[in-house]
Formats: C-alpha cells, structure tokens, sequence
C-alpha cells in the first residue's frame, strides 16, 4: 500500500470523431511508452468520450423554449434550452449561471453542456447518455486489445460549492470500487475511523487532470499504482438525495 | 507540461509531539529515497502539522454550553462544544452531523474537530490556526535544512455536497499558486475558455491521498513535476460568500 503512484500523460492521440475506436487510440498511445500495466487506471476526458459518441450538438437547429430564454441572462438561449433537456431539475440559479441536476444525477454547472473544445462556434458537446457504459466499453475494448485487466474512469471538471475552481472527477467508473471503504478500520491508535469512506475516484481523476489540462490536447492520463479493489460505478459517487444537506 | 507527476509517500515518520521538528522528520524520510527535489510539493496531513502545534483538547476540560448540549444530538456534548467554539456559523445541521464554517472559513463537516488518530478516547484534534503560516514555516524549514524549494500543502480530508465519500483538499498552501488560471487563453480549437480556474492544489492533495491514507500511518508524500507557478495561500481556494450559491 506503500508504493509510489504514477500519473502518466497519454500523448498523441489525435481529435476523434464518432465512432472512432478511441481504445485503440489509447492503447496505441501507452505502447509508445511501454504500454498498459494490470491494474492501471486509465482516465479520459469526458468530452472525448462525448465526440466519440456524437453527443455534440448544432445550435443552429435548437429552438429555445420559453422558459430557456428566461434563464438565459447574457447567454445563448439555444444552449440554455439544451441545458435544460439534460437537467432532472435547476438546483441553483442566478442567469446566465444555472447549477443543474443532470439526468445522471450529477449536480454541476450548465448541466455539463459545454462550448469549449467544441466542433465550432455553433456546437456545444453534451455528457455522455451513460458515462458507466462509456467507461465499460472502454475497458472490454482495452482488455481485447492490449491483454490487461485496467481500471477506466470517465473524467469531466466539476466545480465545488465553497471552494473556487475545478477539480475533475469521476462521472464513469468501470473495473474499480469509486469508493475506499474504511468503515470499521481502525486508524494506528485503535479509534474507529469516523471518515468512513474516500472517494479515490474522484482523487484519480483530480490526479489525471494535473498532467491533462485543457489547453494541452493531453486527453487521457493513466494512473499507476493505485490498488485496485472491486468495482462499482460512476453513481455510487452520487449523495442519495435523503442524505444529502444541500439540496 | 506532459511530463510524469509522481506521487511518492514519505514513509518512517513518527508520531509527532508538539514542538517536533516535522520539517526534519519529512526532509530525513525524503533523503532515503534520494531527497526532495526543487519544485515538489509536500503534502502534509492535517492532524499532523495540528499535533506538533499543540491543538489537541482533553474533553474531560470542556463543558459544553446550552447549545452544544441541544446540537450534540447523540454525540458527546464535550465535542460539539469544541465544534462551536471552531466555527463562525453553523451551515446545515441534522444532529449528530454539523456542517460547519470555521473560523478559517473552510466549510466541513464538525468543523474539522476530529476524534480518529488523537492520542486517546478523550481528546480531539482542531485544525491548525492558521494552516498557511503551518505550511509557511515547513517550507521555510525545509529549505533550511535541504536546499530545496519546494511547495507544501497542509491537506484534509473533506466530505462535499452533492457527492459521497471524502476527498483531500488544501487547507494551507506555501510556495505554489493554489489556482490555475485559464482566464483568456483558447482551447485546442480556438474557443475562449469559460472553466477558467482550477483548483490544482486540491487536486495535488487528493493526489497525495492516494499513497498516505488514514490507516497506514503515512502522514505525508511528495507530489514530483507538477509545473509550480507563482504562489498563494489555501485562503485564495475559499469561494466569496457574494459568488457562493450554496451558503
């Protein structure tokens, strides 16, 4: 448990497009420096995986609703429309910004709906319909090609209440348990540990972004070193809504 | 900018009293595997740097008020006493569980009073006063004693809303900018960037949790070629009450 993590840029990996086979891009990618280890976490920016998927939108065809416009403050009320088609509902707004619920059950900016790195001035991508599924296709994709049992984490930046910036975090989830569960460990001076659970994968994915970035075109990282344990997805990460304070 | 981050834990550090000379300790951990280099970030936890300087409380001294005895729910009154006297006001509350704003102005669950790896069934440990001069005074140290300019972050583990489990953030910071600022530069396709921060001091610090962990006595590691620019205090991570939507 005390070895040393490495987190690796996955460089070269050109734009995709829909249905490119972005596995073989990534495989392709570690080849160049020694390829995938058993037990790697390989992270990907949502918004490759959006492209790949054809989740991106033409803004020219939408036709923003009433209400769209009246939640548009200074924006687009095209993308708000959008906004609003991937929300269960407006957790907090104050036009232009609205903090939505996606149908995912995700609680961030603009519904994740996002103009930058986009096809265009007129395109905006959206989130994956199911970033788990994403992330499980990924790995049976990357298992066949490149013979190893990895972890894959679909990524996007997230902003936080009380806390200024981004960090990224794990939307997809497949070939790793999101959660550290310490429930009943006892810490070195034998009291049960009262923090009972760590979400790693939200720490991966903040870890793969220190070597990704936006402006770098480095869409994926893979995260060496970190004990893989069970499995589980991206939802187990979201606060069941009878716990959750802020709502 | 893609080069390798590494994450390495500093292991062989004992428990710390106060007055210790924690800078040491982790300069003489980080020397048996070849030394701090100039640009890592040390990351320390908490309840360290929180015992060497003496913030940790016997309960059998406290007397809980009125208050604490009617927000205790059915934790120790003694406890939420401290949890009160930590905070400037209480933001959601379902006893036993407060979510607090401390005096720092950090937003966490029971103000950062933490009973786990305190020296006994009687005591707790309080965050640090001032987590940036904690982090200050290492880095000075650690340059002193090794030559190296290093960053160092005082990090926590902190549950969030919206989102289960906890991930590390920085409480303290010296020697690196706490925010990476995209404001005004352009994507791989030109697009002006609307994420314009993020917070790669809590991603630095969710990192480092990856190796130390609450149970393997593993109190701090080194976060090695992340690109340290400019500098900051763990304050400048706090969102404005006037920008938070979540107060």
């Amino acid at each position: 448990m005390t070895r040393e993590v490495r987190v690796i840029p996955l460089t070269g990996i050109p734009e995709v497009d829909e249905g490119d086979d972005l596995a073989a891009l990534l495989v392709r990618s570690a080849d160049r420096i020694g390829g995938l280890e058993p037990g790697d976490v390989v992270v990907v920016a949502q918004k490759v995986v959006s492209k790949l998927e054809g989740r991106v939108r033409d803004l020219t065809e939408i036709e923003p609703s009433k209400r769209a416009r009246a939640l548009a403050g200074g924006d687009d009320p095209r993308r708000t429309e959008l906004i609003l088609r991937e929300s269960r509902r407006i957790v907090r707004e104050r036009p232009p910004l609205l903090i939505a619920e996606t149908r995912h059950g995700f609680v961030c900016a603009s519904a994740g709906v996002d103009s930058s790195n986009a096809h265009g001035p007129h395109t905006v991508v959206l989130l994956p319909v199911d970033p788990d599924a994403s992330a499980r296709r990924l790995r049976e994709r990357i298992r066949e090609l490149a013979s190893a049992e990895v972890g894959v984490i679909v990524s996007d930046s997230f902003g936080r209440p009380f806390r200024l910036g981004t960090t990224d975090v794990a939307l997809g989830v497949s070939g790793l348990a999101p959660l550290e569960d310490l429930r009943g460990q006892r810490d070195s001076t034998g009291y049960e540990l009262q923090t009972t659970q760590i979400a790693v994968a939200d720490e991966i994915a903040g870890a793969a972004e220190l070597v990704m970035g936006k402006t770098r075109g480095i869409p994926a990282a893979i995260v060496r070193g970190v004990l893989l344990q069970g499995d589980g997805t991206g939802q187990d990460l979201l606060m069941p809504p009878e716990r959750d304070l802020f709502r």
